[in-house]
């Protein structure tokens, strides 16, 4: 269940997980008193700094607590999840009208919003970011480039930048070359450029349901149409219904999010990638791949990419460190496949290339292996954070609530009962300032009317605890 | 003629305007002896230091030079300039397939390349732009923003940036609010939100003849189709010729580089922007106003805008940074009148924000006043640069040869013998590692292929003269 790096495991970590795992199998059970950091040591043959570390860890993901003056307790077991949200039937016929714009304009005014408790992004909280050894990497870039940053970087972006995110994909598997590799102004420039490079105004564009609501509203303003095909809370998009879709329609692209999907957090098994890509390059239709998610996994290993999947270059891969290291660096990337030529003209003729000072300073940050390390502990959080947060829900919320259980990303899908109208619990919850996302904006023909989005990168605290308990009380208010 | 900032005029510029006047007026003929610095100095009761600094000025020019023991003499009369290239005549119907696309890529393949004489740039020389000041302001920025930067920003931009940019309006007379301007990444990113906001696929736009290649490339990839109309080389468009092409087909917009148009330089008087905007609003027809040059001007005042004499919101005012500060930085912005909405939701859809870190440090810099300071001297040293390049033409160039006269901006357009195709010369001129901007890429359907474009943007020494000598000498062997 929890993230471990092979060869380098911290002592305490090997102990925590011996003992996250006896509770995930029932031997230790909730209200079960713990051995004292005194015996711990004993039997593990390690220090009482590293036992008291171990019990400090599993107390961070709310695993165990301690009282005073008595000692460890269990206190939640990771095994024991609320029921997963339902899979929903969108209507799978291609339709122009895709988004619920007033509602996404409205909510998104408040995204930026900073005097309130959140919980409607899908991004990290700042101080969970290496801000300091990033500005020194800006710095240093600054000194280094001999015009400071000031000409215009290669269209395609800069080589180094291209040769340090070539290998990056080492961590699916991947073999990419810096020259197969272009820079984008985050993801969702990548996402815009890739629909571009294989569609015309009026084609038909398949996603699985529910998506994120960024992607529904390009797709709209690039004049597409929509087919969404129904998804697993846990796998992903239902092949079967994509390939009858693929059948029966025209589809000029299909777009997903394989790895720990916006909202469902849903993640492909490996198996199902290769079958997707399999088909897809059947029907010759291109798949655009947005992976923003795949390095925030929880488990042992990155999950693969579709892309290390495809043989014939069909996969247009997207992806950013927007959500993992510097959102307002604005610096993503596409891996076009055969669509090089396509993309990469898009790029130069409508903005040029991107900033140079940005590019530089992450080329270096990452030259001197400073992502690998910050991406262990924000894995790590992340997990942490999940889980202190799905036990609150759990906690707080009426019984018949349904939560997702992601495996890496930022948020839960929670399904409440029918009678809830997430739109009104939103208003509701603005009133106590506090945000969340409905789920009616995360698809356009599925009924997701009392779904809500919460995201999980602020790090626990009382704050946050205290936003949980208001909204549970409210959706027990409106029940 | 020459640029000067009313109440801020040093004692040596208003005495080299002076002398630069009388050899306008063939009162100081080429070849005539000036008047000793000791002279001068006496006769306008200034000190000998700044008698010299005023010579000293005019020899940058080109218009005096010094010779050893003799003196200073009259070299070139800044009125007596080449002919100015002639107006053509474009097919004046809609068309689709508007680029010579091969050619254009296989220039821009050599736009970055540094060991070249690169007279296909249209942008100014890095080091004529203040590189240690900026990076101040981006250290600045980091030191003062509480997230180091890392934190998306404000979909329509930084409000402080934008607070600047609406002041920067007072130049050409605008009233702008910080409310009414959206940041985006370049000038050309705000043109294509521009094109995107008031056209969709297979609609018709009319643009310039000549117009900037990049303008027919962004046209074509977004589907739509082409209109050039005549433009004067001094007047820009020909407003007779586009009120007859309203008439006849339907336009959805109309682009323009009222400005300093590239190539042409050609700078719209004020009557005809008037008229224009006029005119495109009766008709109802959108106005993409693309001011990038207007701030390079070489006259005593700012050019004024379109968007100036816009009563309704039909102008899209778009302009940047890239060419007067900092390329690399890809800040631009867009004023997009009535279309702000929808230009606000393209923007944030399809990049979210742009870098924070550009945009904060290009606040501080043009909050702290240093832009108008930098605009200044780069005003003057372009001025310089724009007469000493088109005096080696004339000398090196065959007689026949057309110069455009710009009052502004950063390009000549020169017109050679028809026998001559400039995009052989640009072949054979790469031989000699110089590159020009062929005529061809500059129109659709006009027959520019003896024209070419040559940027002056590199300040005048030995090598330029070297450069210009050379492709003087191809140019004649081709004859």
């Amino acid at each position: 269940m929890k993230s471990k790096f092979p060869g380098e495991d911290h002592l305490y970590l090997q102990v925590a997980e011996g003992v996250e795992k006896m509770i995930g199998d029932d031997i230790l059970r909730i209200g079960d008193k713990l051995p004292s950091v005194r015996v711990l040591s004993k039997e593990h043959g390690i220090s009482m700094g590293t036992a008291f570390q171990a019990y400090y860890h599993l107390e961070g993901k709310g695993l165990i607590e301690s009282r005073p003056k008595s000692g460890y307790y269990v206190r939640f077991n990771p095994r024991r999840f609320a029921d997963l949200p339902k899979k929903m039937d969108p209507v799978v016929t291609p339709v122009e009208k895709v988004t619920n714009q007033d509602m996404i304009m409205q909510m998104i005014k408040t995204m930026t919003a900073e005097d309130i408790m959140n919980f409607a992004l899908a991004s990290p909280s700042v101080n969970l970011l290496p801000a300091a050894r990033l500005s020194k990497s800006v710095v240093h870039a600054l000194r280094n480039d001999p015009h400071q940053c000031l000409q215009y970087e290669h269209a395609q972006g800069n080589p180094e930048l291209r040769k340090q995110i070539a290998r990056l994909s080492f961590n699916w598997g991947g073999k990419v070359k810096p020259d197969e590799v272009i820079i984008t102004s985050g993801c969702m420039e990548a996402v815009v450029m890739a629909l571009r490079s294989v569609t015309h105004a009026g084609d038909t564009i398949a996603v699985e349901c529910p998506s994120y609501f960024g992607i529904y509203q390009v797709i709209e303003s690039l004049g597409l149409k929509l087919i969404e095909i129904p998804a697993d809370p846990v796998t992903g998009i239902d092949l079967d219904g994509l390939e009858r879709a693929i059948g029966k329609h025209s589809i000029a692209a299909c777009l997903l999010v394989p790895n720990f999907s916006n909202p469902s957090g849903s993640c492909m098994p490996d198996e199902h990638k290769q079958r997707l890509v399999q088909m897809l390059t059947k029907h010759q239709v291109p798949l655009i791949e947005d992976d923003i998610y795949g390095e925030m996994y929880f488990g042992r290993q990155r999950p693969r990419t579709c892309k290390y999947f495809d043989k014939e270059g069909i996969v247009l891969y997207c992806s950013s460190l927007s959500k993992s290291l510097a959102p307002g660096y604005r610096i993503g990337w596409i891996l076009p496949g055969r669509y090089m030529d396509k993309v990469s003209s898009i790029k130069m003729m409508h903005s040029i290339s991107c900033a140079t000072i940005t590019q530089q300073a992450l080329a270096h940050f990452l030259g001197i292996g400073r992502y690998e390390y910050h991406l262990k502990n924000l894995r790590k959080a992340l997990h942490t954070q999940c889980l202190r947060y799905t036990q609150a829900i759990m906690q707080y919320f009426p019984e018949e609530t349904r939560i997702s259980r992601p495996q890496g990303g930022f948020v839960l899908w929670v399904e409440l009962s029918k009678h809830i109208n997430t739109y009104e619990l939103w208003l509701e919850a603005m009133k106590h300032q506090i945000s969340i996302a409905p789920g009616s904006i995360f698809s356009n023909s599925a009924n997701y009317s009392h779904y809500m989005r919460i995201g999980y990168g602020k790090p626990w605290d009382d704050k946050v605890d205290k936003g949980l308990k208001t909204l549970g009380n409210l959706v027990r208010k409106m029940s």
